[in-house]
């Protein structure tokens, strides 16, 4: 039995349509109704496990999934030990470093040191600073990020844009990129190891379109 | 003017009651079509941030709000130097140890050592394992815990639980309580001890309703 690990969320109809591509349907978490946590696929021989973004790496670094569909950017993020198998190349969005419409920083590195930056993703932002060597405090929130250049909390903050709508209607505007974000398909190392085909199989059709579509 | 942080979510509803029973009507945030994270009180004199509740403390700690509601579990998971003010009594739910129904532990202290157990709360978890001696791999989910042991990546959880249904919709029992948590006012210490009779005025009337209820 193959159980994959799938992404509540924006990433979740893409990658049950992918994973129907590869031969398991999935398609009874997209119900608008379902609450399980755990649906099986149609014909029986998979199960996926429908998890929030940040747990999809968990799940699959202590091998309860084998394969899992998660954005670049928790990956970046929380650095479990999962192997990176393909780039979907679905859920484009961008980390960017986003300050109010109406200062004047046109880059990260103009940022005043010792300035406050919020963000979710901390792990990220502190590495992108280190390499800008522009020492900030970084303050840790949890939603609605862009709250704190409006509230005062922080000068800037580091986010993932998608569309910009966002920033633009909390009047924020972004300057400067981290790195771009695609969904990827992760896999356990060990089940990856002590595959007999079923994996591969799973691996080589998603290759095949992401390869198709990436070069579109 | 005086800025409050109120949670999203369960908390809301009766936050929003108790600011009012104080002078401060922020009913708006509870429309349903509201999208507003920044909303003015009706008499103009405070606005409130519509947050997180795990970014309420960041926000009063940092003194972008003067005073906020949240869950004591919120509080002693982060350790936010923020001042607990009054115990509002309402959102009442106990941080609880639970395993699958089928097993057969009857106490947190039987669980076996360096078994997994996982939880949104990985440090209220670590204090409550070390003072009973057990050392425990912890696993940090983000949400839907009750995962953890029906997929095998835990042995056991820690989660708040209200009404119990969501552990037994998914086969499990608590077996120990870590500690009982409710709504609780806090404050930003250096805007308390810089008060001109503001904030002070919304704490008495709080506690007043609070010790009222308490003593129901």
């Amino acid at each position: 039995m193959i159980t994959v690990a799938l992404p509540k969320g924006a990433l979740l109809k893409e990658s049950v349509s992918r994973f129907l591509g590869a031969g398991f349907d999935f398609s009874d978490v997209l119900a608008p109704d379902n609450r399980q946590l755990m649906v099986s696929s149609k014909c029986g021989r998979a199960r996926a496990l429908l998890v929030r973004n940040g747990d999809v790496p968990v799940y699959v670094a202590y091998g309860q999934a084998q394969l899992g569909v998660v954005g670049y950017d928790v990956l970046k993020e929380h650095q479990m030990p999962v192997a990176q198998l393909v780039d979907l190349g679905f859920g484009g969005c961008r980390m960017s470093v986003a300050v109010k419409s109406s200062s004047s920083y046109q880059s990260a590195a103009e940022l005043p040191p010792h300035c406050r930056v919020a963000s979710k993703f901390t792990h990220c932002s502190r590495e992108f600073f280190d390499k800008l060597d522009l020492p900030v405090e970084l303050v840790h929130l949890t939603g609605s990020v862009e709250l704190g250049p409006i509230t005062g909390v922080a000068e800037a903050i580091v986010d993932l844009v998608a569309t910009g709508r966002t920033l633009k209607e909390n009047g924020l505007v972004a300057i400067e990129d981290l790195f771009y974000s695609t969904a990827r398909l992760i896999g356990h190392p060990l089940s990856l190891r002590l595959d007999r085909g079923e994996l591969q199989l799973i691996l080589d059709s998603m290759s095949e379109k992401a390869n198709l579509q990436n070069s579109l």
